[in-house]
C-alpha cells in the first residue's frame, strides 16, 4: 500500500505558488458553504511520526478562516475521560455543523500504537477498527464530511529527519527517547498501519494516502483531499426531506411483547410498603458499594404519557444518596446539539464513573416519537438501533450496569390517567394537547416500541416490560429489577 | 442569629397537609413562568449537619416539575476542576434560563469548613465572602432568582439524630467519623457560618433561616422562600429594553491613550525575520517550560477591524507545540450560551492547566460591541468592568498568564486595508458590511476602547497596545511581549 506513496513526488517552487494560491482561495470559498448547508467538517492528519503533521496543520489553519476550526490534540486522558468510555473524549471534540475539527491524533492512535506494542492482539485490533468504522460512519450518516490523510514518510527519510532535528540545539527537544522506540518498530508499525488503513477506508469516509517527502507536495495533496471531499458533498444532490412514517403495522393476530403483559398483576399496599421498602433499603447499600467500585448504573424509562415514568423515578432515588444520582429528562434538545449527531446530547452527559444516571426518555426517542412525527427520515432511524447498541455497549464495557424499563399500559388506563390529570390541580401541568395527539397514535407507538424492544434488547443491555397499570405492581418490579442487577453485576 | 430559629416551630400534620397542598400547587405554577420570563432560578440548601438537607431537596423535586430541575451535589474536585479556578465547577453547573438549580453543598462549602478546620484565616474567609457576594450579584443582574436556604437545628438535636441513625443497622452508614468530627466543632461552625451568612445576606441573594427540627415546618418554610422569591421575581416591573447607548464622547483636547501612540514605528524586513525568529524561539521553549509547571497562558487580541489580529496570532502559535494551543475566535453566542450569564461561554472554555488559549475577540465584546450597538442595557456594560476584573483574577490566581492586546490602527491605516481585503480574493470574506459599518462608528469605538483599557488594565492582567500599522512592528511586539511574560511570570 504505502510503496505508492514512495515514489519521490516534488512539486517545484515556482509551480506551488501558483497551485497554492488558487487552492488557498477555493478551499476558503468551500469552507464558507459548510454554515449554510450545516456540515460539520471532520479531518484526521495521522501519519509517520516527523511526516510532518503539525507543518500540515498549520498550514490548514493558516489557508482556512480561523474562526471556523478547532485543533484537537489529545494529550494523556483526564481522570474525567478516563472515567468515561474511551470514546467520550472524541465525541466530546466534534465539530457542530458549519464549523471545521482537525484532529492530530485521533481514534487511530491507540489501537495502531497498543497492537504495534503487542497490548493487542489481532482480533482486538480488528474489534477496534470494526468500531472506528461503526463511528465514522454514523458521522457520515449524521452529515459530516470526514476527511483522512495519512502522512507517510520512508524508514530511511524518518532517520534523516530526526538526526537533523538534534543536530539544532534549538529543534533538539522535539525529539524525544518515543520517537526512536517508534523507530525502531517503523516496520511493525508500517505493517499494522496498512492493516488499520485497508480496515477503515471506506467509500463514506476514505484514507488519502500522501507522500510527505517534499514540503510542497503533502501541502497541496493534503489540501486537494479536503477539498475535494467537501466538493463531492456540496454538489451531492439533496436528500429529500423527511416525512413522517407511515404508522408501522400492527402485529399479525394482534400479538406482541406488549400486549401479552398481564395487567392484571397487582399489590395490596402492604405488600407494596414491604416489598418496596425492602428494594429500597438494598438499592441504597449496593448503590453505594457501586460507587466504591467505580462502577455506575444508567437507567432508561420510556413508556407512554402518564405511565408512571416519575412516579417510579421517584421511588427509585429516594434510596440512594443525592450526591450520587442525576434524573436527566428529555426534551426538545438545544440548538448546539442539534448542530451535532442526535447522540450527541447523551455523550456530553454521561456521567463520571460510580453515579446513577436516571433517564426520564433517552436516546430511543429517535426510534419512537422522531419516526412516528417524521423528525427523521426512515434511514436514520432505521440505522439508529444498531449505532444505539453500540453506544450502549461501550457504556457497558466502560463499567456500567445498564437497565431499560418500558411502562406499559393499557389505553383505557390512559385515559383514566389523562382526565384524572385535567381534575387535579397539580397534575394539569403534566397533560396538555400534545399528549392528546400522541395518544391518537397509540397503537403506531405501540408497534415502534415493539420493534424498539426487539431490536435493542440484549444480554448486557436488557429492555424490561413493566406491567404499569397497577403503579404499586410497576414501582416494585423497577425497583426489584434495579436491586436485582446491582447485586448480580457487582 | 440562629437563636432566631431555636424557637421549636412546629406544624401539625392536618395543616401540613392542606397548606402543603396549596403550595405545591403555587410552586409548580411559579416554576412554569420561569420559562417565558427567561428567568434562572438557583437554589442552595445549606446548613447544619443531620439539618434534612436532602430530604428537603428530595421534596422540593417531588413538587417541582423534576424535568426543569438539577441537582447539584459536587464531591470531591475532579482534576479537570482542580486544574483550572475554583469557581469554575459553580459556573459550569449553572442551570440556563429557564430552568432550576438545586445545590446540596454549594460555593460556601469550601470557605466555612476551611475556616472551621482553621485552614483559612478570618480576613482570608472573609476575602472568599466578598467573592461569593461579587458572584451572586452578579447572577442576579444577569436575571438568575438566588434563594438560599439555611436549615438549622440545635448541637444536642444533632447529636439525637447522628445516635438514631447509629442505632438503625440500615442507617448506620449514614453516619462517618467527618460527621463527629463536625459535631465536636458544632460550636465553631456555628460561629463560622453566622459570619459567612451575615456577610452574605445582601438585599438581592438575601438568606432564609429554616429552623428544622421539625420536618414538616422545614418543608413549608424553605419552599415558602422559593416560593416568594420567585413572585417578586414576576411581580417586578419589567426593565426596560437596552438602548444602542449614545456614542461614548470624544477625549477633551484629542488626547487618548490610543491616540498617543506612534504609529510611524516600523522594522525593516530584516529586523522583523531576525527579531519574530528569536522571539518565537523563546516562546517554543518557555511555553514547554509553562506545560511542565502546570502553569497556563491566556492571551486576548482586541482591536479594529484588519488590525492585524489574525496575523499577529498565527506569528505566535507557530512557535507552538500544536498540541499546546488553542484559538478561540469570539463570534456570536449559540442558544444555550445566550441562556446563561455572558461569561459563561468564556467560563466554559477556561483550559486545563498546562495550556495556552489566544482569543481572537473576547469577554471584552461586553464592552465594545454590546456597549456600542445597544445589544444590553448601559448598567450591565457598565458592571462589566469589575466582572471581567473579576473573572481574570480568578484565572490569574488559579496559574495563569495573562495578557491583552490592543491592536492599534489609524482610521486611514483601516480604510486602505479594507480596499486590499476588497481587491484580494482570499481576503474578500474578510470584509463586509459590517465591517464598513463599524468603520462608521469609529470614534466610539476608540473611546469604549481607551475606557476599557482605562478601568481594566492592572497589574497581573494589563492591557498592551500595540502600535500595529507597520504589521512587522506590531508582531514583533506581541511575541516579544509573550515571550517576556512568560520570562518574568515562570
Amino acid at each position: 500500500m504505502f510503496e505508492a506513496v514512495e515514489v519521490g513526488a516534488k512539486v517545484e517552487k515556482a509551480a506551488y505558488k501558483k497551485e497554492a494560491e488558487k487552492l488557498r482561495m477555493e478551499l476558503l470559498t468551500a469552507q464558507k458553504r459548510l454554515p449554510e448547508a450545516k456540515v460539520p467538517l471532520v479531518v484526521l492528519v495521522s501519519g509517520v511520526e516527523a511526516a510532518g503533521k503539525t507543518t500540515f496543520t498549520n498550514t490548514l489553519l493558516e489557508w482556512l478562516d480561523a474562526r471556523g476550526v478547532q485543533v484537537h490534540a489529545p494529550w494523556t486522558p483526564t481522570d474525567e475521560e478516563s472515567e468515561r468510555p474511551p470514546f467520550w473524549r472524541w465525541w466530546r471534540s466534534l465539530p457542530p455543523a458549519g464549523r471545521a475539527a482537525v484532529f492530530l491524533g485521533s481514534w487511530y492512535s491507540d489501537p495502531i500504537v497498543g497492537r504495534v506494542f503487542k497490548e493487542l492482539s489481532e482480533a482486538e485490533l480488528d474489534a477496534e477498527l470494526e468500531r472506528i468504522e461503526r463511528f465514522e460512519s454514523m458521522l457520515v450518516a449524521e452529515g459530516a464530511v470526514v476527511v483522512k490523510l495519512w502522512l507517510h514518510i520512508t524508514k530511511a527519510e524518518q532517520r534523516k529527519r530526526f538526526k537533523s532535528l538534534e543536530e539544532d540545539a534549538e529543534t533538539r527537544w522535539r525529539v524525544t527517547e518515543q520517537d526512536w522506540k517508534f523507530h525502531k518498530r517503523y516496520d511493525k508499525f508500517r505493517a499494522v498501519s496498512e492493516r488499520a488503513l485497508r480496515h477503515t477506508s471506506t467509500g463514506q469516509a476514505p484514507w488519502t494516502l500522501v507522500e510527505a517527502t517534499d514540503k510542497r507536495h503533502m501541502t497541496l495533496t493534503g489540501v486537494r483531499a479536503v477539498l475535494d471531499a467537501l466538493r463531492a458533498r456540496f454538489d451531492a444532490p439533496a436528500a429529500p426531506a423527511p416525512k413522517p412514517a407511515p404508522p408501522p403495522r400492527k402485529a399479525s393476530g394482534g400479538k406482541n411483547i406488549l400486549r401479552s403483559l398481564d395487567y392484571t398483576l397487582k399489590l395490596s399496599e402492604k405488600e407494596y410498603d414491604g416489598r418496596l421498602a425492602e428494594a429500597q433499603g438494598r438499592i441504597g447499600k449496593l448503590t453505594r458499594r457501586m460507587r466504591k467500585e467505580g462502577r455506575s448504573l444508567t437507567l432508561v424509562f420510556e413508556g407512554a404519557d402518564a405511565a408512571g415514568k416519575g412516579g417510579a423515578i421517584r421511588r427509585l432515588t429516594r434510596a440512594m444518596d443525592a450526591r450520587l444520582y442525576r434524573v436527566i429528562s428529555t426534551a426538545a434538545p438545544t440548538d448546539e446539539e442539534r448542530a451535532h449527531p442526535y447522540l450527541w446530547r447523551f455523550w456530553r452527559e454521561v456521567p463520571r464513573a460510580g453515579r446513577v444516571t436516571v433517564y426520564d426518555r433517552s436516546w430511543y426517542g429517535r426510534v419512537l416519537v422522531e419516526r412516528l412525527e417524521g423528525f427523521c427520515a426512515a434511514a436514520d432511524w432505521k440505522r439508529a438501533y444498531s449505532e444505539i447498541c453500540e453506544f450502549e455497549e461501550q457504556l457497558v464495557a466502560a463499567g456500567t450496569i445498564l437497565r431499560k424499563f418500558w411502562l406499559a399500559i393499557t389505553p383505557e388506563e390512559q385515559l383514566k390517567r389523562f382526565k384524572d390529570r385535567e381534575l387535579t390541580p397539580y397534575k394539569q401541568y403534566k397533560i396538555g394537547p400534545e399528549d392528546w395527539r400522541n395518544r391518537a397514535k397509540w397503537d403506531g407507538y405501540e408497534a415502534a416500541a415493539c420493534e424498539m424492544i426487539e431490536k435493542t434488547s440484549t444480554a448486557e443491555c436488557p429492555w424490561v416490560p413493566v406491567e404499569a397499570v397497577d403503579k404499586g405492581w410497576a414501582r416494585v418490579k423497577v425497583a426489584e429489577t434495579v436491586a436485582e442487577a446491582l447485586k448480580s453485576e457487582l
